[in-house]
């Protein structure tokens, strides 16, 4: 017997996580976005948004559909899905929205077959709604969305998923209300890079990787380090640096650029002192001139909510 | 009271561990050097060599010299050392030879002035002998010599040093009996790579710490893979590819080039693989014509050890 219907609650993400281009990415407690799907007898996809984002509903243009349709092609006949979606994060904000949208349909989809996929599947088909949204199948706002906690992105192809054990670390996300599209972010990129820089980053990688495991907070934060994207990326968010320096002046461990930006983010070992960061960022941001807002919350090593009806 | 001599053996280690170019590094159980150090009241290195290498015994021009000179920099007046070394680790093999006499040298003037200086002192110490043999003050062998195990170097400027924990793990080498020098090794190597190349390394990077940490041998085998440096250096290395290649078909985790060559290094789960691996590579080494030694070890885990007379 399928259960018909349920609602999941699926969160933020911050990918790169500094050093970490394209392969380290971390859930957050919130913002999160609401979905309800329900199994209907009939093969295709159904959308409709409860929010004022005007997202698309045809499914081949919504990154739901993208991964619900993608789910699908290996599915028997009489299975379709019609989702109710209820968009919080806010489209382009740098905190994987589109993310949020793919990963939480797949789950809860998942749910509702009994849980035949695994979720490293299941990060398969939601790579299809990123393909929707920004042209790119990259995983690394999916995985920890489906996760939880810390995940490594060591492969896309064949996708292999790690799940990096770490402290409680706790989080400020400041979204500077601008828009950076991600092709943008990905364009300005160099295509080629210096070796010794390159071996400098994955130094940093290791460090942070080992930091993690090793509940090495100082580590964590030595390891925060990167020089091959901020450079570049940075110049697209007015107030960067300014911002990143009074979060690590009011405490924080470290930070960067939340996934391809705008959203920048900070870590810190608790709460107190994410409040701190928070406030330092707020007062600082304040004189940039652009409408902004902020989040904090805790690191979220569970992923994406189920909520049984 | 200082003691007046002692003697240590200073093992062979294999640094880059593959996809960590610059960054890791491990300790052999051997072969090793050994090297026996007195303290005398006069100011200075002397050094008498007693094997068939004719390395130079002017402290300036030899490894042992460069790294007790540097550590000689900041000690009082009234001490100065005498070494007998005896060299097992063939100079130019790529197994981390000048590392061994250098960490060696230190260790043990270190273990006579009742251990004054931290580990990472003498990593910093022992640099300036590797300045003396190829130029460049790198870290990735003497690292692992002084703390043993896996060691990440993730910055040498300031000198950063962490241990990586890790299951047991057994090596194979194969040595070909040709000359790679360390600086030609170096200069073959592209100065620019492609950025997407680099975030495939580092995720290979961050998986072979994960893996390590998670005493999970599976992922260690899918992380030591190498797409930038390997390409490139394996061509100094006549007959590469088939002895990597059988040396997986006989059941070894993976492997690659040990430093910047010649020797190659697999490593494996057991010593029974280790020796079958070993079996294997000198099979298929015979045919390549080029005269070879192999050695199978333990990850030393000790690193340096201090006999005490």
């Amino acid at each position: 017997m399928f259960k018909k219907e349920v609602t999941v609650y699926s969160p933020a993400t911050v990918a790169n996580m500094v050093c970490g281009f394209d392969i380290l990415g971390f859930a957050l407690d919130g913002p999160y976005d609401r979905l309800t799907i329900r199994l209907t007898t009939e093969r295709g996809v159904s959308i409709r948004n409860f929010d004022d984002f005007n997202l698309p509903v045809e499914p081949e243009q919504n990154v739901i559909g993208g991964a619900l349709l993608a789910m699908l092609q290996v599915l028997e006949e009489g299975i379709g899905f019609e989702v109710d979606s209820t968009k919080i994060i806010k489209p382009g904000s740098g905190i994987g929205s589109s993310a949020a949208s793919a990963a939480g349909a797949v789950v809860a989809a998942n749910f509702l077959l009994n849980n035949r996929f695994s979720k490293l599947e299941l990060v398969g088909f939601a790579m299809y709604g990123e393909k929707v949204a920004s042209g790119v199948k990259h995983a690394d706002n999916i995985a920890p969305a489906i996760y939880g906690g810390v995940t490594l992105i060591r492969s896309t192809d064949p996708l292999d998923i790690i799940s990096i054990p770490s402290p409680r670390l706790f989080v400020t996300v400041l979204h500077p209300l601008i828009e950076v599209k991600t092709s943008s972010a990905r364009e300005i990129l160099k295509k080629e890079i210096p070796l010794k820089d390159a071996a400098v980053q994955w130094g940093n990688v290791a460090g942070l990787i080992a930091g993690l495991m090793k509940n090495d907070y100082e580590l964590i934060g030595r390891s925060l380090v990167d020089i091959i994207i901020e450079p570049v990326r940075s110049i697209l968010i007015p107030g960067y640096y300014e911002v990143k320096n009074c979060g690590l002046a009011a405490g924080a461990l470290g930070g960067g650029i939340s996934g391809s930006g705008p959203s920048v983010f900070m870590l810190s070992r608790d709460i107190e002192t994410a409040k701190k960061v928070e406030l330092a960022i707020i007062s600082e941001y304040r004189k940039v001139g652009i409408a902004f807002e902020t989040h904090v919350s805790e690191i979220n090593y569970q992923g994406i909510k189920i909520v049984i009806h």
